[in-house]
């Protein structure tokens, strides 16, 4: 730790081992993690409770086991997106500790549990159609093992807007909500036309032919006419999972 | 006219004036326009009463005033798209039955006029916003003098719902609905869910940024979830006017 | 069923055995589903026989079966689109009355069947090549089986006009044409320049290169300069059916 | 009103003067709006707080005083965006309460003003450059108009990083923070790995070249590896002000 | 044959067998093509002596057999296009007048040959790299079945711009030249810089990122500085392959 | 001139005043200009008579001005494209010999004139519509300075097929055809599939939304489905004009 | 000086005035800028002597002015960029040590000036067309401000390639070279090619149609087979300048 | 070799056996090559030791051995790059001086070993994830194989910004870097905002959504606020590599 280099010198200072010039020196070639912000960084970590999480789509089975070793010395929460099914079940098999959710795509290790009190902010999580719960879920998976309290209501899609409609408690109750659709991408601005709730919309690459993998969708979002509305990354239901619990923990200190 | 050349060869081939190949090659030579597709076409114009058209945009005045002083010499409706104010002013200034139509940046000669019989079926137009009028208007001009009934509805978009939901009547009785809508152009798609009646949704240049001038909803409207409904391009009302006035001549000729 | 719900609060009101205020408030704390424009969606399927349709793409065999399972609980025709050949197989095994489709990639249980009266409104289904017959063949499945008069002319591309111009008189007869292109998608705007009927133009992904599958058709028919013409998104034959099948309906309901 | 309506509905019903089926009937075919979502929808607006705003970009100076001589006879703040200098200034001329901010482009009408209490959640407003100060600053307006405390620091971006950092308590203060910056737009990704409120992005069309009028900073932000953070439309500071007052109202209700 | 039934209509009215009018009406009912354009087109294939060519990407080796059998009823060679070698070798199997060139992936039946004089404008195909000579192969088989005396080098991109000078002669003498490069695409523009015979553009899709699949290549050749070039579809070997044998045609014509 | 530097070398040489050596040695080490490819370079201009021509759009009238003034020293043609018309009225001013081509926005000095032999191949050029005519024209003018026999029909386009068909004889007389097109770009497809010539393609930028400048129309060119055509850039008249004249070069060195 | 503060500080902690617990802290709550990497960014500018540069697009002359005045307090060159003629008249008027460089559109005060050694490596900078040389100009403007010692050569683009081999010297002792081109932006490619020396392209926005504002230069950039090039963004003659400098005190900084 | 050709010619000329006339003749019809640029070009390769490389990408083993075959009876390092394991086992199986880089999917035979001195400038390569190092390694061989001291760190992306910081010495000592990223490609920017040796950025084409495969980053690149950057093709480590080899020649020239 930096910090103690720093404070033996200011001791070796105070008992003139060491002159002012030199411990000036001395601090300036340190490096500077320690006193800045990459270190405001680290502490943030462990304070926000984020826990690392490792995107698994570019990496063999053997590579996230390496990874989740070592991730496993450490305390918290442990969590790889993107995994095939294949490759979840060889991971699981070598930590008993970690649990593959198939419909998200993802490997939770230490996975955490418990009541969860009625009091806390209530994530919403929304799918327009079937086809976009599997980024519904990484969303879903990520806020719960992020804390959050969280509700699903899936193919809920404008094109049976009584579906919607028939979900009116989940939407009054929500906090904050996350919308998942593909296609043309118009339930989150039908969604935030009707809420108070901060909407996280999260564009899908399901269609077809000009949908051209879920830009079609992220361009209704971001020009939609309703406020209230911020837009992650194609696929991205780990982003707006956190986003979610971001927003959520707000409250919480707040509160 | 051709007719009259293969009626007079035919003659001759009657009185002997002239030989079986003879006339057998003079047909083949013939342009074929009287007797191929290129005369349907023609026919057609006067069949569906659909008047020619100038597209006004790379155009100046003295340009399109010669074109309407050689349009105005056969009957019919004569039309002008993407007129500006100035050239309006100016042309009408010079063709008394012309007028000129601010919103819809259209000229129209002769306009169609009289009492239109409440049986005919209802081409209904309803725009989100109140910057997409321009476009709705010239699909309701457009469609008015191809002699459709038409009704039309403006800044009724899905940001205030209850505002489409007031027009409650003119969905349900419209035969054909032009739905004009810019930003993320959803209200096609809401339209679409809502009702019966085919869908011509034109998207609209209103916007900014990842709007892309159009583009946004465009791709939207081509990726709706909603069936009955297909798309011109973008602003093309006049092209929305068109194919709903075409929609409606299909059910008055079954009538 | 709300119905039931309000005409009971009604009949206690009648009796005195609630005040109006209570019942003002109950009623508009209801799920507004039954009374609003939700509950009119509803009825539209069942008005306008519009058959529930499942988007195969991204489901498993299982996943459909268990859809249809469901479906087949309620009357009326069942479809689903993008099937592949081997899901095709194995749902037609488990469901008697459905059948698949080859070319189409469609499986239809209780398909229409019977003698369909020739005085029904014609649907022409055009395609360009043979290679944009599986597209054509998905909007000629589903017209048929939303009750249309459907008749078929394929590989009549602009390349070979002579063949276009043979199918003379299902140009002529036809209420509303669906016409399929590829690569240039020329072909759209050549019919709507010779035929006054609605024409429904759809691109296909059909070609290489700059063909970028289907976007180059796509823009031809968006910009063609033929008047009577709209597009829907590319190789979507289905959504093509759906709106020429809406446009019979308009003539039918007139007739 | 229809409440109104209904209730002289459930008098009569009361009275006998109108039996239930009929009763029922009307209640049926009124306007679905006070009863359903759209009515929501409107007592949103009251509850929020979130006046309505008019897009000015394609509207005269005329039109928006006419919106405004309307939207002012309710109570609220009444605000619009992109509002040219001089049409401000005309505005502003005949609606003494009207107040043209010229950096953001706004007019509000009836500003709040008044203290701000130090326990308000702060929202954190940040620009790369002095060009992206524009849409930074209609951030700004939009977030102190709805009732939030605002803190912005400007020209901190990633190219001269001690500034940044400079503004340490800022970034530690501030319950969720907008993020404005056009070029590549690195610093909402900086930015969102230092804090731990959520960040939201906002690209600007700032750049030449490849930065394509924002499109570079939007893929910038929405392939950012930092979590929490989310995107709205390029230029769009109104947006990403509307979403942060949402987040602190979530905070508010929980506190 | 039409011809048939006018000579015989003309016959009839020679006799009075038919009347005047009468004939009239026949001919004007007539299908249009033995009279019209779509007459020419047909003739035009046997005056140019282009075959008819199949696009073998989407077929599968049945349907190509099937279509083979049928083109090779009439005279004129045939060929066919994007044939892997897999169908290529299966075809040829049921054809023994068919060959498989394994680098244009064409097959070939009734193949041109014979001396060809060295009197005929000689077709020059060059290529830039290893990796093109299969779309530099494609023009090349084309060319020399639609009769043209061809002469090619490949892999004298601009790399290695010696290799270009080496081939000075082929540069000198070709009347056309077919120039095939993917990556930047510059090498035809350096060719049409050197030389007097106008150049045929072909982009490949050879390279990768940025390279987008030819689009570099299209686009470098699009904006080249050089007169004298026009492009075709990028891997459009085919297509630039016809164009050299119809300029060359034009030659022949002359001389 | 090196071919002086070189001749005197060879007479030292042959003298003895120079060994061999130290006169390759001097070789090698000249500007390898004289002898090399960029002479021949030089060369082809006097050869083929294309002259120099300045591309004006960038350029100020006095820039303009003073390159004429260079060029005009030299013998031969001496052209401009994309000149205003007024930078065209003050640079004609100051060189009685330029002229100025209003459509073709072209100023061509020492202009070709005389009679034309009919025996030349005719370069035909044909516009889709009225809009198309400056690109055309720009067309027309580059071919006849190169010395091209000309024949343009303009407002050709397939809206109206039989203005193309009434232009028979010059569809089937010429030896190459310059086609116009602008919008969605189909006639060069239909022209190239009714006539032996090869086709040069020209999109323009006519037409808005999704036309996107010419891309449209340049799609549909290089995807089109007609053999014999390829395709310039957007508005590129004068490269297509090039193209036209260097193709009948071809026919004149065969003639 | 935060410098000034540690020293006190540890001269506190000398005397004993100051406990090494309170020092400890003192120093971690210092803004980190004195002794992390902001620091160095700092120290950098100093060493590197890259002056700071004002991007002048989006600013009026005032905001320049003002910048101005505050940077002309700190030693050092001050440039700015994208200077129009206007604000640089207005901008040099005030301050009598600026310069304004109309062809490269920046403004340079406190000019570097003086004999520049013959040993510095030289940075060769060239320009494909005449248009081009407005950004080759900035760049070279930058280059020489930056310390460099710089020829140009204009004009030498890939259609008069001559002119290329005429600068045969300046292309042999150029230690890095700057090419800017447009159009299709072959000119790097071919000169990366023929010298060894690091290649910087610059691509321009000059062309129209498909050059797409400078894409098809940029993309053609990319893709060039020829290795040791890099690519700026395009128009950015100043980043290219930058980077030149940069690699030539690579070199000093070794020799 | 030509330089025999002149030197018999200048033989004869000196000898009397050929006049002036005939020689000079002679010499202009000489292939350009061996007195021209082409000839540099070949003297280049053997100067700089860039070996030539085989893209290998397209390429069967087959066809990749036999150019190697070819390439190694000259002298000098011999490089594939793209080369996937398979093909490189199998090729080094063949060649037994050949090895196979795995990350680097390289082949290099005749491999460049031996201590490098310290006093070489230093190669710096970094990369931001563990995705990256694929193209890192693939820059990092190449350079070495061009006989640089190279020095790499990896996954020190933005994210972590710590570990950047950690690296604290290389990034000071190094006379070039390589920087590699993907999604949104900010670490090249925070880099060359933070030293003074110029950096190559490598977008890489990890990533997903609207990271469209390297085209965020390229922007992100090509937008950088910071100076002294210049960019090579997505997934380009082959080109960096080479890049950073002739910038550091320029020094070793210097030096």
């Amino acid at each position: 730790m930096n910090d103690d280099r720093i404070e033996k010198l200011l001791r070796q200072v105070r008992e003139g081992d060491c002159g002012v010039d030199d411990a000036l020196r001395e601090i300036k070639r340190m490096n500077p993690d320690p006193l800045g912000f990459a270190c405001l960084d680290h502490h943030r970590n462990l304070r926000t409770g984020i826990p690392e999480v490792v995107f698994a789509e570019n990496k063999s089975a053997e590579q996230i086991c390496s990874i989740f070793a070592s991730m496993l010395e450490r305390p918290g929460v442990v969590m790889a997106t993107r995994v095939t099914k294949e490759k979840g079940e060889s991971i699981c098999h070598k930590f008993p500790e970690a649990m593959y959710h198939e419909e998200a795509r993802m490997i939770v290790a230490r996975q955490l549990g418990g009541e969860i009190s009625k009091n806390k902010p209530l994530v919403g999580i929304l799918s327009a159609g079937t086809s976009d719960v599997q980024v519904a879920e990484e969303a879903r998976v990520t806020a719960v093992n992020l804390g959050c309290r969280v509700e699903a209501a899936y193919d809920v899609g404008v094109a049976g807007i009584h579906r919607l409609y028939s979900r009116h408690e989940l939407l009054s109750e929500a906090a904050v909500l996350v919308v998942v659709a593909g296609m043309e991408g118009a339930l989150p601005s039908v969604v935030a036309g009707l809420v108070e709730a901060p909407v996280i919309a999260v564009p899908t690459s399901v269609g077809y032919g000009t949908g051209f993998g879920g830009i079609a969708a992220l361009l209704g979002m971001l020009n939609s006419c309703a406020p209230g509305m911020a837009v992650v990354n194609i696929d991205n239901g780990f982003g707006a999972g956190c986003m979610a619990s971001q927003i959520v923990r707000v409250a919480e200190r707040q509160g």
